[in-house]
């Protein structure tokens, strides 16, 4: 058996692992993962199959296995602001409570809140998020230490200003480099011009060419509310996807976030481009945003829907099954459909369609394919009775059900226990007690 | 210290309880109850004051102490359909699966479906509920052992035939007589016109006249779709709530599930017959019900406004949890307006305007009500930090967080375990795999 971390049981590493007798697609099978993190058998004994013996062995009975979730819209860190406010008109809880606690955050903060969203994201089955924030070097090291994967991109914003673009440009530049430096194959760049209202035609071009150049994924929000229609009408004499399109930032390795405000044409643009969608349903609903992203027409283009949490303070949960069962809600009620989205849909949204946004891989449990998994426990009365994995786990099951994830072969949560909680769920609390205090004044 | 059950640790019945150092609104307090159940000292040092030792110590720090949760709209049994059908056409689902199923129930299938359901409530910190199905005594006996509150009505359908009324009135007395003659206090019996188009004037006077001489509450479903107001008036030549009125429907010990598709004068006519509402958010997305439930015209005319789940074919979970961040979110999209049904507005909902629906007590924690408690554990990224208990409790906490629950004084779940809950979850889903089995030819 594999060395153990301290006295907790807990494999310290990568090393061949064997799920034993677990629920996948409706059958029971093994898993074999390899020493690489790679799955190298799936089916009835593919332990014995492989001939060796696994350093480490999980007990997958009464457990279903799935993909793990991809988040493709977050702002990891601003866990740190769960909860401090909410319920209060868009522009004042803006300009009176969140960009106050902006404008004092620190690497340490970030690197804290990111660690709390990483527990947070384990303890519910995501192991892959696409992060828009500050101070990105410090989300890096907290990835690099949770185990996750990630795609971190800093928050491109110049309000039309030069000076304040040459920064960005410099603030993006060093972080696709401390990022690469890093050579950590889970943790992936980005750039990400925040959205048309914030940035610069000039930004947005330069955003799509150092993408390109460096051949890393653009994220940015997108006709999150019609203001922001109407708005980029009036200055750029386009609607928000087209005016994204002439600047170069359409791309295969694009995620634009929520694309609630589209119309037929636009999604017929964005399907053509290969851009990949980010749905934010319980955000989109929180934060009143008067109209549901058109998967309907997204689905009939073709375009790449994925789904996302958006960020802690307008959701206020990194719980992926949350927002699986958000969409599914709110794509019915908007459309007054019972049969729009239904489960099966909504978990490929979630899984695969976010790992080919993320150009992870492919977003399956397949052999040859990177060990991201995720162990449901099926002894649960929300999982009672099973007549559908899927319709469980998008409507009833929640995050709590997840039992033991594996990311890129590591096991980062086995039956529940995650190493160094305490000490997250500790540091993240004072963080955020210390940040409202140098806020407030 | 108490006798406790088994080798389970767990308290065998009622007596002193002492629980120490929980948190409760900001506060840090003791809370004493006594053998009858009743909060008998809140406050620091509530158990040294009391002057006496307490049979049960529960250690409450880093746990946050509320009311028990109140569900006003389910239909628990349904909780053996879970994900049997989902995102299909609604008469379709009906037609071909729901009704096909509910066919074939037997007193056995209701009895385990309603254990499955109370322990999903239990370990959801959800303790008393408004039922309304078939084989409702079979019901009371799994409420009895499980140890809830609720309230059980009979689903009264008569479709407008003489023959059909007659036995439905029989099925209603003798449900009304067994649960008097149960003499339990936790439960309590109801009459359950199920809906203006399902129950003819005649029914619905019936209902009424017998609920008050039997001193006990109606429920009902009311304007859950578009189709059914239409309908009414075009029967009836009134819109549903004037109907239910003109048949004595609408009392102060009534509670109408659902009421999306209400006019204003309707919610004042609501208020003003003291009827209580029960919104359904989730199911009333899921089922594409095509309006939100007026809320804020209903809290304008002062409709003591309550939250349900809705059974598990529409929902799927009975997580009241998740109930309340729907409603929040529900409300805020529909009405456009972040500022609609804010946090504490949605505990109000679910727990003292809930309770209040139910004429069972306040719903609020306070010397000499009874002990309907249920214990939070901090220690979760989802309570991390704490700014807001009543942000974290309805946008991030979900059903998973609850740690212990004490109903009427007893101990139902004590550190995330209830006795008995694997004989449930086997008997339960061989009960729904039986069921399916017998109606499907």
């Amino acid at each position: 058996m594999k060395e153990r971390a301290g006295g907790s049981g807990f494999p310290a590493g990568r090393g061949e692992i064997l799920i034993e007798g677990v629920r996948h697609r409706g059958r029971t099978v093994d898993v074999y993962i390899d020493g690489e993190g790679r799955i190298a058998a799936i089916g009835r004994e593919a332990g014995r199959r492989s001939g060796r013996e696994a350093e480490t062995r999980i007990d997958g009975r009464g457990q279903v296995l799935i993909h793990s979730l991809v988040n493709t819209h977050t702002h990891a860190a601003m866990t740190l602001m769960r909860g401090y406010a909410d319920d209060m008109p868009l522009q004042e809880w803006l300009t009176t409570k969140i960009w106050p606690l902006e404008a004092h955050l620190t690497g340490e903060d970030i690197y804290w809140g990111t660690k709390l969203a990483c527990l947070e994201m384990i303890r519910t089955g995501t192991l892959a998020f696409n992060d828009m924030y500050f101070f990105m070097e410090e989300a890096a090291r907290a990835v690099g230490e949770m185990g996750l994967r990630a795609t971190l991109a800093y928050g491109f914003i110049d309000l039309g200003d030069e000076g304040r673009r040459e920064k960005e440009i410099r603030a993006t530049e060093r972080l696709v480099s401390v990022v690469k430096g890093m050579a950590n194959p889970r943790i992936r760049p980005a750039v990400g011009p925040h959205a048309v209202y914030t940035v610069s035609p000039e930004g947005l071009r330069w955003c799509a060419d150092f993408s390109r150049e460096e051949g890393i994924s653009i994220h940015t929000h997108l006709a999150e509310t019609e203001q922001e229609v109407r708005d980029c009408v009036k200055m750029h004499g386009k609607r928000p996807v087209a005016h994204l399109d002439t600047c170069g930032c359409l791309t295969e390795r694009t995620v634009a976030a929520h694309c609630c405000w589209l119309d037929r044409p636009e999604c017929t643009l964005l399907a053509a481009r290969g851009t990949s969608a980010s749905h934010n349903p319980t955000s989109n609903m929180k934060l009143a945003v008067n109209r549901a992203m058109p998967y309907p027409w997204m689905k009939e283009a073709g375009v790449n829907v994925t789904l996302g949490t958006d960020g802690c303070a307008s959701n206020n949960s990194l719980d992926m099954f949350g927002a699986m069962k958000d969409a599914a809600l709110l794509q019915k009620f908007a459309w007054n459909n019972q049969t729009v989205l239904p489960a099966p849909e909504v978990l490929h949204m979630a899984t695969e369609a976010g790992a080919r946004a993320l150009g992870i891989h492919a977003g399956r449990i397949e052999v040859g394919a990177p060990a991201d998994l995720v162990l449901i426990s099926l002894a649960k009365p929300q999982m009672t009775p099973l007549f559908s994995e899927e319709s469980n786990l998008v409507y009833s099951a929640a995050g709590s059900a997840v039992d033991t994830v594996i990311c890129d072969g590591r096991i980062l949560m086995l039956h529940g226990v995650v190493p160094g909680e305490e000490e997250i769920l500790s540091r993240a609390s004072k963080a955020a007690a210390a940040l409202v205090g140098r806020s407030v004044i």
